[in-house]
């Protein structure tokens, strides 16, 4: 175990993406546990769109991360140091540990994981916060029922690539919205959606009444911009969009752009519903077991995107998603373990 | 009886504000009732934003007017002659009988009222498709709980001042948004709002801080553009959105504008929602007995912007909606009674 603990603290609140000078890279010594705490070296960090919003000032969801402090993020990694009784050195743990390689907790929202059941990137994606969400929006939100037409943009990051699965087993026909071939045939072929349509090559509107000739029951939205205004144009009665980010926007200089389209949804008599997951904290446990039974049986397919590096690869990291780079869950892994 | 009957007909699909060249006026002979038909000479004519919708090309929750049809339109008039065993010279009728002074009807569609129980105007107003959408849109989208804080936007218009009376009836706190001191002095001194906001004058999502400073727990939207966002920059958790109406919109040259706030419908958990009142025909009945009950017993004040005129100042007094111009429900008075 290092004794110094490297930490990507936010420097500044960024003005569209963020820039190398809105971080600050910060060497501190290792943290030493006091009563009721444990350290943790952690392995894999957790990249989320939503990490975006966490850096701007004002109220959102969640508390901003303030300026200088350790950037916020989900993270795994083992237990090596303990003086709380429910955690021992050697346990692995998820919790909300921060960008840094070391980590002082006091067990609070830290939760065991079991790296002999699935590996330890699982427990970011579709074990953790990402497959909950996932989770909730479709099935609490979205409330699909069978043969519905359920439509995922953003289908081939790590909310939509679960969403979509989630609803093909709910017996949903399942379009994909994602950039690129590579992303669009992963989903057809490899999850089993029933179509794909590439925004990058094709007019989304045009695809979607090919792909949803009936409309669209349920959109789940990952994106917001011209591809929720796209889906706007093709709901069929009483759709429900569930909206679960809006990554196009995040990084918006003039502001966030809203759905022109949005009296669609007087048209289709239908709703625009927004979720945080935090709401369902109390059927996390029931959820990761469904979640953990449709993996065994084969019919959820977890896919990371890991990044092979250090603490400090965290800012170039983050800037994929972004980009829209990765393929299923991006995980930064900085080898702690 | 006049022998002629004077029509307002579309001739073109409006840019903007429907200009004079948008319309045709047109006089042919009144027309003579068949079997299984009756005639009737209309004396009030309905004034509704959603018109403007109408004039449009394109599928919406209506077939669009063609061009050369006459205007559709709510009105009421007398039964001149009928050969329809369901409706007798004299009955007092209201249907969807276009902007003309004769309409020829079989009964489908075609309400009875009773001139006695409320005036004419009333019942395209508070006893009509107004009063209903108000009822329908705040009690079964908003659903509004006791002690609720309900906010109405186009609050001294036809919906929106029924909308508001009926959150105070139902107990919420209830504020509204007009344009204009005396339509905000109508709101408050004379139909029992909580408060108003001059949204000419004032700065809306500031003053909703202050009159709601638990936020909105249902926001009734009949304007939507700046107004909307302001809004959603105040919901309080799990609020309900209704959306109702966008007349700050239907002109709108450009484009529609969408509301770049929608992503606090995640903050908020929220929702957003389209209604429109044809779904609810099966209860009209029981809704309108509601409603004339509540006049009755003066917990609902019914106020009507009557225009006196002929069909030919239609195009006239439709602008005056655009304009803002009316305090409750527009209607033109055409003299047919």
């Amino acid at each position: 175990m290092s004794s110094t603990n490297t930490q990507v603290r936010l420097a500044a609140r960024p003005s569209g993406l963020p820039k190398d000078s809105d971080w600050e890279i910060v060497e501190e010594p290792a943290p030493t546990p006091g009563d009721n705490e444990f350290a943790v070296a952690i392995s894999h960090i957790s990249l989320d769109p939503a990490m975006r919003g966490w850096m701007n000032a004002g109220a959102s969801y969640i508390e901003p991360v303030e300026i200088g402090a350790v950037m916020r993020a989900g993270a795994v990694g083992r237990v090596t140091d303990s003086r709380h009784p429910g955690f021992a050195v050697g346990d692995h743990v998820y919790g909300a540990f921060g960008v840094q390689q070391h980590a002082l907790s006091d067990g609070n929202g830290v939760n065991k994981v079991d790296p002999s059941l699935a590996p330890l990137p699982t427990y970011l994606g579709t074990l953790g916060l990402t497959g909950l969400t996932a989770y909730f929006a479709l099935l609490d939100v979205g409330k699909p029922k069978q043969d519905d037409t359920v439509v995922v943009s953003g289908a081939a990051g790590a909310v939509g690539s679960v969403a979509g699965q989630i609803a093909k087993i709910k017996g949903c026909r399942t379009i994909g919205i994602a950039g690129g071939e590579e992303k669009c045939s992963w989903l057809t072929d490899e999850l089993g959606f029933d179509g794909a349509i590439d925004y990058k090559h094709e007019n989304v509107a045009q695809a979607l009444r090919q792909h949803a000739p009936r409309g669209l029951d349920v959109f789940f939205d990952n994106v917001g911009g011209e591809i929720l205004d796209a889906a706007l144009t093709r709901l069929a009665r009483h759709a429900r969009i569930i909206i679960c980010g809006a990554v196009s926007q995040y990084n918006a200089e003039g502001g966030m752009r809203g759905p022109a389209n949005y009296m669609a949804l007087l048209v289709a008599r239908a709703s625009m519903t927004g979720m945080v997951v935090f709401d369902y904290a109390d059927r996390y446990a029931e959820a990761a077991r469904e979640l953990a039974g449709w993996m065994r049986e084969g019919r959820l397919v977890s896919r990371e995107d890991v990044v092979e590096g250090t603490v400090r690869d965290f800012p170039q990291a983050l800037l994929k998603l972004f980009a829209g780079e990765n393929i299923g869950k991006l995980v930064l892994s900085i080898g702690g373990d």
